[in-house]
Formats: C-alpha cells, sequence, structure tokens
C-alpha cells in the first residue's frame, strides 16, 4: 500500500539536497519538514560536491535559473548519479524560454534522473518537442481530461520508456508512470494552483519519498502524489470554512502534510494502479 | 468605477514577468494569483526577453540587486517596450545606495513606464535628487500629512508630467497622478509597514491591474491601491481579533485580496479624484 | 532584567543590514520588524559598504552562499568594524562543505564579530576543527543534554574567549558566553526544528537586540534567546489546540515575538545566569 511510504520518510528522515528557485524555496524547504525529511538547499558549483555527498538526494527545479546555477545543477547531478542518490527533476517553464527548455534538455541528456515532473506541457515540451508552455501554468489545451485519460496514460508510460525512469505529470488528473505501470491519482482540488510552489514542493517532497523508498520508487511517487492532493482537500474545506484565501491555503496545505497520518492516507486517496 | 477593473483581471488573467527581489518574492507571486493574474518569475539575461514575449507586463523591482540582474531589467525593459507591453517600476530604497538610485534613474531614462512607484523618500530622490531615504521605509519628513495633500498632490502631479507616465507615492494617504488626473487614497492601516513586502506587493498587483485595463491606466492603479488598502483594513481588523501579529497579517491580506469582491471595493474604498 | 533589552529595541528601532539566505530572507525580515527593527537586505558589492553606513548592525549569515555574496560579506563586515557597528555571523552548515567552513573561519580571521551563533556542530566545526555536522542540523553526539551542560558550558565560555567576543550555541538548551558570564536558556519547543528558519531568524534577531543594547551585549543576546524560545512555546501550545501544522506554527512564531511584552518576557523566560 502506498502509505508505508510515508512512514519510511519518518523513520529513515532523509537529507535532501535542493537546487531550487528562489520563489517557493521556503515552502520546499518547509514542506520536506512537513513530511518527515530534511532538507538543505546549496548551488554554489564549490560547495555543491560535498553537499550532495552527505545527502541521499537531489532535487533540481530549473524555475528561477542562471548560469551560475545551471552550472550546479549538472555537477551536483553528476555527482549523484556517482553515488547513487536519487535525483528528480522538475523543468519549471520548460517551453517558456529557450534556456528552460535547452537546459532541461541537457539535463535529462547528461543526467539519469529518477524522476521527471512537471505539468503536461513541460513534460511534452521534452518528450515531443511540441510547445504549448504559456508560462509556468499548464495550457489549456495540454490539460488532462476525464474522458482521454486513457490516451495521456499511454503519452506518459511512452514517455517513461522514452527517458528510462518515472515521468510523473500533474493536473486535475495525475499520472505517474515507470513505462510499465501507471498510477491515476484523482485526489487535490482546483486552489492549489491559486497559490505559487504546489509543484515545487511536490517536487521536493517527492525527492524524498524516493530517497526513504528506494525499492519502491513508482509507490513511493504515487504516495507522494497522494499526500500533497489530499492535503489539498483537506486544506480546500479548511479555507472555505475559516473564509480564509489562498496565502492560508498554502499554510493549511504544509500543515496538512505535516499532519497527515497512514490512516487518512489510506482513507482518503483516490488511485487507480494500471 | 475603480471596482471594475478588478474583474478585469478576473477575467482576462494577464500574465505578469516580475524582475524582482529575494525577500518578498513569494509573496509577490500570491497576491498576483490572489488578484486573479499569473506570475512569472525569470531575471537571467538569456531567458528575459523571451518570457516578456508571452507575458502582458512586467514589474521591475530593485529590493535586492546585482550586476547580473540589472542586466537583465534593462533587458526585458527595452522588449516590454518594443512589444508595448505594461512596466511598471519600484524604485525600492534609492537613495540607501547609489547603486540603486543610479539604477533607477538609469532605468527611467532608458525605459518607458507606465507606473513608477514608491513611497516619499523614494520617489523624491529620483525626482528632486533630495535624499532623505533612510533604509527601505519613508523618512519622517516626507512623510505626506493630512494637512499638506494638497502640496504633496502638486508635487507627484509634476513629477507624473515631468515622468510622462503615472506616478504613485504609497503612505498613509497614497497619491496617484498620470500628471492631469490625482487620486487620493485613504484607505490602509498602519500594519502594512509592520510587514516586509506591502510595497513589493502593491506593485506586481498594479502591473497586473494595469496590464487587464489599458484603457484606463489611471484608474486601474487608484483600484490596485484601494484593494490593497481595504485588504490591510480587514486583515488589522482580523488579527486584533484573532490576537494574532504581523506574519498572519501577511496572510490575511493577500487572503483579503483573494476574497476581494467589487462590492466591498466599492463600498470600503476612500478616494477622491481631483 | 533581560526583559528591558526588547523594550529598548522598540524604542530605539535600529535598522539592521542582512546579508543571508534567499530561503528564509522573508522570515528574517519579518521577525525584525515583528521584535520592533527594521531590516534591510542588501548583498551586492556594489553597495554593501553605503548600505551598512545607514544601519547600526550587520547580520552574516551563510545559509545559501556564493562567490558574489561571499565578497560582499566581507567588504560590508570591514565596513561594519570601522564604523563599529554591531555585528553578529551565523555560520548555517559549517562542517557541511569546505566553502561554508572555509568562509566562515576566515570571517572570523578578518571581522570582529559581536556574536557567532551556531548549533554545537557548527561552533565546534569553527572552533576545534572536529567535523559532525549533518546538514544544517546539529549532529546528534553534538547535542546539549541536562547532564553534560556544565562540561558544555565550559566549552562554550572557551570559545567566547578565543573568539574574544559572545558565543551562542543553540539547541534543546541554549549556552550563551562571553567568556566570563554564561546564561543558559530552557526555553523553546521541539517543533522549532520543524521549520525551517528559526536558526536564521533568531541570528537576525539577536543583531537587534544588540544593536539597540550596546552597553548590555550579553543581556542583549540572552534576552533574544529568551524571547524565541518563550515565542516558541506560544507557538507550539496554539498549533496543538488548532490542529495546525509546521507552517501556522512558523507564523505563530513570529505573531508571539509580534506581541511579546515585558511580563511575558519575565515570567516566562528560563534561565540561569553564572
Amino acid at each position: 500500500m502506498i502509505e508505508e511510504m510515508l512512514n519510511n520518510i519518518r523513520k529513515e528522515k532523509p537529507l535532501i539536497h535542493n537546487i531550487t528557485n528562489y520563489v517557493t524555496v521556503n515552502d520546499c524547504a518547509n514542506i520536506t519538514l512537513a513530511c518527515g525529511a530534511c532538507p538543505i538547499m546549496a548551488d554554489d558549483k564549490e560547495e555543491v560536491e560535498e553537499i550532495q555527498s552527505i545527502c541521499s538526494g537531489l532535487n533540481i527545479n530549473i524555475g528561477t535559473l542562471n548560469e551560475r546555477t545551471i552550472e550546479s545543477m549538472f555537477i551536483a547531478g553528476k555527482k549523484a548519479n556517482e553515488l547513487s542518490h536519487i535525483v528528480t527533476l522538475d523543468p519549471v517553464g520548460a517551453g517558456a524560454s529557450s534556456l528552460r527548455t535547452n537546459t532541461a534538455k541537457k539535463l535529462l541528456k547528461e543526467i539519469k534522473f529518477d524522476l521527471i515532473k512537471g505539468n503536461m506541457s513541460e513534460i511534452k515540451t521534452l518528450f515531443t518537442g511540441s510547445n504549448n508552455t504559456s508560462g509556468v501554468d499548464v495550457s489549456e489545451i495540454d490539460k488532462v481530461k476525464e474522458d482521454d485519460i486513457d490516451s495521456a496514460v499511454k503519452l506518459v508510460k511512452k514517455f517513461a520508456r522514452q527517458a528510462q525512469c518515472i515521468v510523473a505529470v500533474t493536473g486535475q488528473i495525475d499520472i505517474i508512470s515507470d513505462g510499465i505501470t501507471s498510477y491515476i491519482i484523482k485526489n487535490g482540488c482546483d486552489v492549489m494552483s491559486n497559490i505559487t510552489g504546489t509543484g515545487c514542493m511536490l517536487s521536493a517532497m517527492s525527492c524524498a519519498y524516493l530517497a526513504a523508498n528506494q525499492n519502491n520508487k513508482l509507490k513511493a511517487v504515487a504516495s507522494s502524489f497522494a499526500t500533497m492532493g489530499i492535503a489539498g482537500e483537506i486544506s480546500k474545506e479548511k479555507m472555505l470554512k475559516n473564509k480564509a484565501g489562498n496565502a492560508s491555503f498554502r499554510n493549511y496545505l504544509i500543515d496538512a502534510v505535516y499532519n497527515m497520518d497512514l490512516e487518512t492516507l489510506k482513507k482518503e486517496s483516490k488511485y487507480e494502479c494500471k
């Protein structure tokens, strides 16, 4: 069951190295702590190898990138590969600029990832060269809807085979595949796209889930996605009840991960495995 | 009426490019979402032109600047001008260092702005060369008080003519002028200066209001300022009621913008138009 | 009494210059405001001297450092020394990478600090060359426990003499010493290590306490630590009562500092002076 994965993080408390954007970095750190892991942020080429050496995972997020941090992403990624550590990629805004698209593609070429996680526009940009990205959100045209789940799953599965790692696409319906098995997750809520950082937090958290569950990678990612989705549902309810707004929702979301127990995760997760 | 301006953001959901400081960047992103627009943060010279091309507005905030990001401000600003996009400037701390003052002045020379927004110390530094800036807050000597509103309005109007764009001065009393017409806004509360980022959030939000209301620029800025001021009043009340403090106030403020409706905006806004 | 120290910040409102990491920078700014001081963040070599000149304190935090910001730390630190301003150091993650360790050691050599504040692993790395740092948290082996307080106090006192300034070690039990007198603070709670930034916020706040209490430096630091610890206790209670989590705890913590009064500080502080 996917709920055990959360337990393992709380037991192992993996140290996760993030090279991420400065917009949502604080939320990434706090949600990493909320799920039971420990974050460390370091993005300078002079230290990323050493920092990676003391960690068990690396999460690369290209949300605000520049020459200096791009160099560090490659150095850290190679070190992580050398040490067989977990490496995850969140290609934020791939398609929105050549710098983002090319950096993400080059990372895919030179680093072996355990997970590539993005919205459908970002993922398609990387795997098909299509480019419908509008900013950092998924384009209307790329949104996965109830009636085209099957073709979307097929697509993600194909991408996963191509990439030889787990590919996870976020959206109203999340699809996670390792090229053989696929999870379809139907948790979550609309308010999650009304705050910045839901996607970034999910990547950071997935890296922690993977690091603590190296023998169950697909389940680990599915569990991370379900955790986040359920946290979103709990937070929306709380937001509406308290007549609060998106800033409070952000806090409730991290709080809900902090308070997530296996029972809730088991009871509330809505997923299929194909 | 100024309340329609908010409606237009929620209909058009403009994508706003921010080159801003790393202190309040997360709040700027969340308040942009709260008012109904979409934020994207990108500050590297290799991508700012492309990012600006997919946006309809650019907000430049010099709160933490350096050689690399300054270069990007100019590149992005010129691109935005070329594409006739909205461009706003928040000259945070102009007067506190030559780097800030000179960068802001050079930006004014080379970029055509739709709005220059700051506290009276920052604005005076740019237009009169006076320098009373103490850090990032307005100096006591520059504060606009009830009995010198008229002369302050005259001054802001003059600056707006000089700059050939809207100039907006924040404070207990906000003054917004396009050189012909001026709005005096009396919403807001003292707690707004007990958190970091109120000014930065207001700039980011004003850029969104402008992008969605290009035929009503002065009203758009006035509406943005009234929205923020009323949100401040609502948040102070909530803070006192909940015996909370400035961190909660920050969340309430963004929440209040998220929940702002036209009726509240109409009913609670306290402004004069001269 | 240590509670007067807080009063002096609220009276003097010192302007504090922070060169800090981008993970917790927003929290550092907000807690500086919460205790009654004013923050300004600036990390570019082109402006740090001027910015420091208008401030009364400098807080250097190496949480995410790079070549550019390291250079600024030295320039700002030297300027602060020249002007006899307060300078504090938070050697975040010293021991986790050579870059951090070497930068912190070089800073200690070239800058005269008023306070060096870290967890026991970081502090030992700097003063004994031992290296048990695991990420940015204290190692299990370095944790100060109830039954070895005396030897820990002796150690911190020795470090303070060596550094010729106040050395403060955070943990379940905080130890602060100027080499002659030592304070042992027993406020605080376990949830404080479940959010990012508690340590960073405490450094920023201690710099403010020092700047407003230059004739009572040791008491100023003790008061800052007690304030933070009591705020932690209040926040944990509130978190449990509200069934909230770590994200809300972070807000409660800053709120509690904002609302801290001398009576609470006097009544709730648990400290010994040796």
